[in-house]
């Protein structure tokens, strides 16, 4: 969109399975930023599935769509603020290309890693269980693929590492943003 | 999206013909907001077409898409910003009902009037040219229909009254939401 962005503004795009902790990550990171004065607009997939993207499904192809959608929309949001946070679970490298050719230099790949067993064991919100019993289609990590990020600017793993030390791992690596 | 919007937020929709001077009078509207010191955000199609919907094209169903996703867009900057001026042909009833829809109590509808024939003595962008030597497919008033609104919030008739006239008109109407 030929938009010009000053230096410090960023977009932190949180990629991982289904209750692999992105969101709750994303919170942690925005209470961090309010106590720090710096803008941000936090973005999820459920938001806007609900009205931007509520004619899209969950074939890898509507993913995609939904996800090249986020990401335009961050750019726009980016005007208006400093840091976007996106929490997408955005399953493949070729979607992440995707993004990082939109967002170009603004954009700060996270991987929240974290197996599907363990993500199968929270199920926060009763998803996997569905999938598991084939009531939800196209379900990352059960019916429909993930491949973890290649090279990611941080990788934060959230199998190992309990909540509190993953919220200041991510805080600590921001700083160097803020 | 079930946000909960300040009472005084709006969403300023213009709809008229291609060169009818939607562009022109919310462009003046911006500047008269500025020194009011009330936050707007300005969106057309031009710019929505080369990011969040460059995968559309201009068939009636595509103009509903794109359009779809301009409402939805301004409901989620409406969050950020007092007043969004969207200025988009808006060629149907139809696609003006479902932005109403999406919107809501937060819009007003502006009907920027000028006949056909009068668009196509100022072309200033070359585009009627274009689409009377078919150059271009389905253009709006040319090979695609344009229904005037049934009860728009305003009409501003750019035929009859000048440029100034019709920037003041819109001036002294946006001041009762400030």
């Amino acid at each position: 969109m030929g938009i010009a962005l000053p230096p410090n503004k960023k977009v932190f795009w949180f990629t991982g399975l289904s209750g692999s902790g992105k969101t709750t990550l994303a919170e942690a990171l925005c209470n961090h930023l309010k106590t720090k004065n710096i803008s941000y607009f936090s973005l999820d997939g459920d938001v806007l599935r609900k009205g931007l993207c509520r004619d899209l499904g969950f074939s890898l192809n509507d993913r995609k769509e939904n996800l090249r959608r986020a990401a335009e929309l961050s750019l726009i949001l980016l005007q208006s603020y400093d840091f976007i946070l996106a929490s997408f679970i955005t399953p493949t490298n070729e979607i992440r290309n995707m993004i990082r050719n939109i967002i170009s230099n603004d954009i700060i790949e996270i991987y929240i890693k974290c197996s599907v067993e363990k993500c199968i064991e929270r199920d926060p919100k009763g998803l996997y269980k569905k999938a598991l019993s084939n009531d939800i289609k196209f379900f990352t990590g059960i019916s429909s693929v993930y491949e973890p990020p290649i090279n990611p600017d941080l990788i934060i793993n959230t199998q190992k590492s309990n909540i509190n030390n993953s919220c200041n791992q991510i805080k600590e690596f921001i700083n160097q943003f803020t």
